[in-house]
């Protein structure tokens, strides 16, 4: 009678300016699906984070098929999901919600979105040793993705020791002993020194954090550095790198597969990548990056 | 960046076979918007109609533009809105709620739906002595649209002698004295022989209940005859005084003009009401209608 029709949003403080909305919808446009996006966003309705739970239940009720959440959402949302995808249940954090007959089931594209952008754009580099520097939410992310492709161990780095250690620990349970360490920033000379690669998943680079996140000079041509900042895309540690030599790859991937990923996941239909990789591209230049 | 976009829905029970979505999104698709209107119904919910206020607060939050509200829940909405519009105010029902900067406002287009409907199907009818069967929602609404178009007085005929008592009531309130009256079901012969038009708002003719409202020898060709059934379009009432050759109007233009206005309460755009009025036509012969 009507074609099929899809409806989602996006939980979370300050997203306006994401570009999730026009990612999603041109891709339904293109595939003869109504689809439509809507941002949700708590600092807007005046509420907190812990409303998260209440604004599920709410977006159920009211026919959404599902739900993208973000910072800081991630992990207070669990509580109120019915089940969770392994991605979900290892990383402890939910960046998408799938409603199906009533049941809301939570998963990570995240995890899986860096892992495919990063098989796609780092095909064949070696991943014996990674150093990754970040421990937050992202980095909790990336490492999950970088050990399920097959790293042989990540060191994470983090300002904060106690996170960085935290994150290692969790990472050791689900993967194995020897599989992620900890160290303090000022290991990561003799880290980089005789690492495969490292992943960037802290907010330097960003347009409000503008800079590199360590010392240009522990850079070297034998080191693939992939970055999971985005905006913008071409980042002050992503040029250096790649004006050494270094397989690089930018944070749009991910961005975009995570995207991907939930798109599947709403709709049941596979999404055109390639497709949804150049419109990223095309909507990341158009649109100011946020502050 | 990413076409304009309407998200709406409908708040009521029993509301599954409602041809609304499929009206609302294909007119909304021929006018290039994009347009999603999803149905809410309560008894599907496990929730009382008392909690339609919940669900209107949950949709402003959830980034709905607006709602249409039907059956149980027109005049339950009302504590929770923060304004009326004149229509509404005046019947003390509310089918549509529109999200204007956060404040919820609360219009009955019911009412200025049948106005268009019989302005367009009836136009030049005369209206001094009109009979109207059925006092309950429906007939409170199509009472005002009559009142308003002009009609001298309306008679009010119902099998609860109270409701249409209090119909009587409440029209002569508004619309002042001598504009209406109540009468009981066996007075129909003698009122409708003077009479020069009957508004038929009782559900006898649908599907789950088969008839006439009163006897065929009622009716005389002298009469214009306005239905509210709409399934099915063509009612034994309709049948039988279009046999007779009185000027008839079916149900499907107050179904149409409801939406239509609705529609451009939403998104501010004039709908094409002949585009919609075929749709209509189309949709209700192809879908079973509900028992």
């Amino acid at each position: 009678m009507t074609k099929d029709s899809y409806l989602v949003g996006l939980i979370g403080s300050g997203i306006g300016p994401s570009l999730s909305p026009a990612l999603h919808e041109r891709e339904a446009d293109r595939q003869g699906l109504r689809y439509l996006y809507r941002l949700i966003d708590i600092d807007e309705l005046g509420v907190g984070p812990e409303a998260v739970g209440d604004l599920v239940r709410a977006a159920r009720d009211l026919g959404f098929d599902g739900l993208n959440i973000t910072h800081p959402c991630k992990q207070l949302v669990i509580p109120h999901l019915d089940a969770l995808a392994p991605q979900a249940e290892a990383l402890g954090a939910v960046n998408t919600v799938v409603f199906e007959d009533g049941r809301a089931i939570g998963h990570n594209t995240d995890v899986t979105g860096f892992a495919a952008s990063f098989a796609r754009g780092l095909p064949d580099v070696p991943l014996d040793r990674v150093v990754q520097l970040g421990a937050g939410g992202a980095g909790a992310a990336v490492a999950h993705a970088t050990l399920t492709l097959g790293a042989g161990c990540v060191t994470v780095v983090d300002a904060l020791p106690e996170r960085a250690a935290a994150l290692a620990d969790s990472l050791t349970g689900h993967f194995g002993a020897g599989r992620a360490a900890a160290a303090t920033p000022d290991r990561l000379s003799g880290l980089l020194a005789h690492a495969d690669g490292v992943v960037h998943a802290t907010p330097t680079g960003m347009a409000a954090h503008p800079g590199l996140p360590f010392p240009a000079e522990l850079l070297h041509p034998g080191l693939w550095v992939a970055e999971v900042v985005y905006r913008p895309l071409e980042t002050e540690l992503l040029l250096t790198a790649r004006d050494l030599g270094c397989a690089t790859l930018d944070g749009g991937g991910m961005a975009v597969f995570q995207a991907v990923d939930a798109f599947r996941l709403f709709t049941g239909r596979e999404p055109d990548s390639t497709r949804m990789l150049a419109e990223f591209t095309e909507l990341a230049g158009a649109v100011p990056a946020p502050k």
